[in-house]
């Protein structure tokens, strides 16, 4: 049978409000593929996290050609794949998984999704000296995109001080000694005041968890500000931002990029991305936010 | 999320020339609906036929709508669902699945197929005295479906007269005694020339089992013949019966009308039949005859 058609899909927890499926479908129809993008999630199914392997190997068999891996499965999946890409290799982390004649194997585009969104939107951006507030999943693959970005340096503030060594430790063995440090939570007045840039990567800010991620007196107009957040797209952080003059990116792109690099993967076309921004603007606040329990992202 | 989109497929045995997911898909396509539909082969994912229970509950879990169900696995798949609709219990065979809510039914739509088909091609045949070559699989959808038209008896002719007398057995219990009966094939002449109706079950006439079911001569201008090969729609049988002035009925209807009520269950859309029939049509005789290894009903 030629390849005419897509099945694919998205493991993780609590991922009903996820704009994925939208995102990936609407690009599908404007290409004339056949194109389904199904959720299955443990949460729903009464399964732990480690059924990851269990739901993979399922989906290879019945005919699934691949799958987005989220909260809390990205770490877990990898011994359950053939092989890892790069990218994926670097992050111990995987958020895309193409079955190609029978093999799994790992990709990460998240860090590309944030690399190719923060390209696009700031482009002019100095990168000297970053902070960047958050050092979880989304933490590692946004430091990781901010260094092959070429920044000088990215100091990483996180309130579990150990995740943030521990982060700092990884990138500094990827990328060369001292390109990554971290700081604790009452440095960040200092720090900022002498950074060019902050990336936000903590859930604050979306619709379960509102408010600033930082005291907004610490935001000053020398400073661009990445968000990683994009339910809603307007965050309070990027709000105080912009009104104070700040160049600033919201967390849609990243969602749209990661989105765009997994089905280029998927299907071995090339995703038109401007039209994928125009979706996630329409999408991203059109879920009722009482539905909007936790971060989605892929 | 709304229920915009269907994700089904087809368990069995050597499935890779189905035409199920070109008629469900085209139907689905001028419906405007998203539907996918997806072939697990259980020769291709090397598991033998006792699988198929673990292929429903995954197909279950990672979000299809439902399955169609084919040889070798009709009668193996029962023992893993949560219900039978009754033409399933009656014939204890499944080609249908539908998942409702996590719970698993059984549905077998080859015998209201047929009988859809028969009632649309040959209204006006007579019934009383039916002869039957094939007690199989799909002799037993299609005997169930004379009979439930008001065949007055059905004489079943089979190679294995073991497989008939089961049959006759069953269907007697099921439409009351006398209705069913079982003859030797030498006893073919006799019978045939005081019968109304010839049902063909056998899958003597396909591409790669040509020829004729039994002597031509035997066929006369007085007995309407129902064919259920349908690939080719035109098989030797139904081309010497219709020179000899037959009236006759392809298989593709059967393949049509049990894809049509597949697709009503897993949709609870009607599908339009006569678009589907032209579909058939320009199907059946298009896959290269050699990559039909076998008869695949659903």
């Amino acid at each position: 049978m030629a390849k005419d058609s897509y099945l694919v899909g998205l493991i993780g927890s609590g991922i009903g409000p996820s704009l994925s499926p939208a995102l990936h479908e609407r690009e599908a129809d404007r290409q004339g593929l056949r194109y389904l993008y199904r959720l299955i999630d443990i949460d729903t199914l009464g399964v732990p996290p480690e059924a990851v392997g269990d739901l993979v190997r399922a989906a290879r068999d019945l005919g699934f050609d691949g799958l987005n891996i989220t909260h809390p499965c990205k770490q877990l999946v990898i011994g359950h794949l053939d092989a890892l890409a790069p990218q994926a290799e670097a992050l111990g982390a995987v958020n895309t998984v193409v079955f190609d004649d029978g093999r799994a194997v790992g990709h990460n585009t998240d860090a590309t999704g944030f690399a190719a969104s923060f390209a696009r939107g700031l482009p002019d951006a100095p990168l000297d000296r970053v902070v960047q507030l958050g050092a979880g999943g989304a933490g590692a693959a946004v430091a990781h995109a901010t260094l092959t970005l070429g920044a000088g340096r990215v100091t990483l503030v996180d309130a579990l001080p150990d995740r943030a060594a521990a982060l700092a430790g990884s990138l500094n063995r990827h990328f060369g000694d001292g390109r990554a440090t971290t700081a604790a939570l009452a440095e960040l007045p200092g720090l900022l005041k002498r950074a060019h840039g902050l990336v936000h990567a903590t859930p604050t800010g979306m619709a379960a968890h509102p408010g600033m991620p930082l005291p907004a007196e610490l935001l000053h107009p020398g400073l661009w500000i990445a968000e990683v957040v994009y339910r809603p797209l307007q965050t309070e952080l990027l709000r105080t931002a912009r009104e104070l003059g700040c160049a600033t990116l919201d967390g849609g792109g990243m969602a749209v990029f990661q989105a765009a690099d997994a089905f280029r993967l998927f299907t071995g076309r090339e995703p038109d991305s401007a039209r994928m921004l125009a979706d996630i603007a329409e999408l991203a606040d059109t879920v009722p936010a009482a539905n909007v329990k936790q971060e989605v992202r892929t």
